[in-house]
């Protein structure tokens, strides 16, 4: 959901044609006008504080947290249908792409999902046509609810003429889940001596796709040019989103609630300083860039700083937690087959992201995504 | 949401150029495979029986159930943008329409909505480049949260360059809600004897817009066109859809549980025997066809049979409920701003709808949303 907060002005995604400025206005009407319903909610019912910068949206009732987000898949799918006749089943990736994005988001403020919905919208009836990309899509949206532990409880699949292309789907969906007892709540409560415990995405997720779309589109072999590792541009695209629920839900199973937990998407590592809290994060380790960034950045003409500031460069998701539990962590991630690496620490500053090897640092003013005020 | 089980297969849908079979195919995909993962569900969550044909998803927890609800405008943006020189704020409409899809879905199962999100997709940043309309919108979406007693959460608003016609909007979003206690459910357990009582609509709501489109677009005046009492049809199509969680709250707070509740929107009144009970709905009173509706059965041709089988006709939402408490229950509407009336009454008979007076007649096969063994 992102409660209406990106700021996608960076220079690779202008360049893309992507401009957000219009995007941004209406999303600052939506977080106003949203905040000013807050006293509709019934007695019982209450909105604790400092959520609406958060990347899932909590009401608190009674010893828990109901949690709720809506998200989207964004443009993937146009990947999946250009790379159909090479890659395997890739519509199977969208589908557990999209629980991604929508899961991903909910478990960062210590919600386990419960029930998710698609929206799988049309400009045609005929989009179904293709029953083996239908039961594609289908399959692997039931497979990343079963990863993260939720039921497929329904959805709408409305067919939108002359609003969606005939050719294009609209992929979307929501969640809605819990937090109990209320102490599970993953709330920002960091300070300096944090570590940052980090988990290994799968590719590129579902993040930065119009950029790779317009690198493939100058290519000439498009998404069948060949990274370095022999791979296809197309196959390493559809690596299907890792998903981490599992994570958090082990995580708070065993007594460990996080102090904060980012879901790494748009903006890449910018997104560690999500919080407004004044302290500097401070990266020691980071994954091998492997050939999928690599190609992007030299296809694309990134520099490094603004590599990171786009992807997630082989780091999905990160937690902030105490020094004495980072080795439980660590045991806890792996036994659930996430790869995970004690990135770095928390330290007093201005708020601001350093990563130490690479000469990268941002300050501040790199990411404004909170509404004001949160 | 309506968990994938409309079946729009009716001839004037038919004959506006909507053709439903792929998409039909698709649902049953989505229902076969969403129903395979309720083991999903973490110990102390469960999937109540006979939910899968609902309008709402729910999952019980503790004493409570917790619902959710994926849902859709459809097109009505379109008509908002046609009329936009003569009807005032259409946007501000179309705000309302979609929290009334979300919503008049979601307390037909006895759900009251907690947190709303909206998903605004775009193929262009530059549809909210109209402050005007962008504003309307969000105030309308904010006031029909308040309506529903509910806070407005966040949401998702992606550019979907080459997916999405750049002049358009998709919109959509979900609620979640919670049945408390679990006493409140409104299940299906309807009865011959049971009463129905029905609530005026404002119009058209926000279904058969694919219809009145074709109309405007056949009419030298277009949505300018006159109806008998001097309004456009623009006008009149832009009439906010009723919201009826304050209705459904209202009952419940006093003590009154429908056996059944029923949003009349696709379908029209073919709704009314949603459930698969082998029960007749028998209707003695009717409203008065409004100038809108006798519009589109002249314009479009349709006799009354097929005008109540498409639109809600004036009736917009109905409860079947004990013969008893019929008197309070339309003096609990009306105390809260609707118009209600006793429409008819729930016989023994095979499963189908008798219109009296109208001579219209609706066996069980001209309705078929249902997932098997629902």
């Amino acid at each position: 959901m992102r409660n209406y907060k990106e700021n996608h002005a960076d220079s690779a995604y202008a360049a893309a044609g992507v401009n957000y400025d219009s995007l941004d206005a209406f999303k600052r009407l939506c977080q106003h006008a949203a905040s000013t319903t807050k006293e509709s909610l019934s007695p019982g019912f209450a909105e604790p504080p400092h959520i609406r910068g958060e990347s899932a949206y909590l009401v608190e009732h009674g010893d828990s947290f109901l949690a709720h987000v809506e998200e989207g898949l964004g443009t993937k799918n146009l990947v999946a249908d250009a790379v159909k006749d090479f890659v395997k089943r890739p519509y199977y990736a969208i589908g557990i792409d999209t629980v991604g994005a929508i899961v991903n988001d909910l478990v960062t403020v210590g919600a386990l999902p419960v029930a998710i919905a698609m929206h799988a919208g049309v400009g045609s009836g005929a989009w179904f046509d293709d029953a083996a990309r239908a039961q594609d899509l289908v399959d692997g949206f039931a497979e990343g609810c079963r990863r993260s532990g939720a039921v497929w409880g329904g959805g709408e699949t409305p067919a939108l003429k002359d609003v969606i292309n005939p050719g294009a789907v609209v992929l979307a969906g929501s969640a809605m889940g819990i937090v109990t007892p209320k102490t599970r709540r993953i709330s920002g409560k960091i300070k300096a001596g944090d570590k940052i415990v980090m988990l290994a995405s799968s590719g590129i997720h579902a993040n930065g796709i119009t950029f790779c779309r317009k690198i493939a589109a100058e290519h000439t072999d498009g998404y069948r040019a060949r990274l370095s590792d022999g791979t296809t541009f197309g196959e390493a695209l559809m690596r299907p989103t890792v998903l981490y629920a599992r994570f958090i839900r082990d995580l708070l199973e065993r007594g460990i609630v996080p102090f904060y937990a980012v879901n790494v998407t748009g903006h890449g590592w910018r997104k560690l300083m999500r919080l407004d809290a004044p302290v500097r994060y401070r990266i020691n380790v980071t994954p091998p860039v492997s050939p999928l960034f690599r190609f992007l950045m030299d296809r694309g003409g990134l520099s490094e700083r603004e590599a990171y500031a786009t992807f997630n460069m082989g780091g999905g998701f990160a937690v902030y937690v105490d020094k004495g539990d980072v080795a439980d962590v660590l045991r806890i991630a792996e036994s659930g087959g996430y790869e995970a690496w004690e990135a770095g620490v928390i330290e007093d500053g201005d708020r601001s992201i350093k990563i130490a090897g690479k000469d990268i640092f941002y300050d501040g003013s790199a990411l404004n995504i909170r509404p004001e005020g949160q």
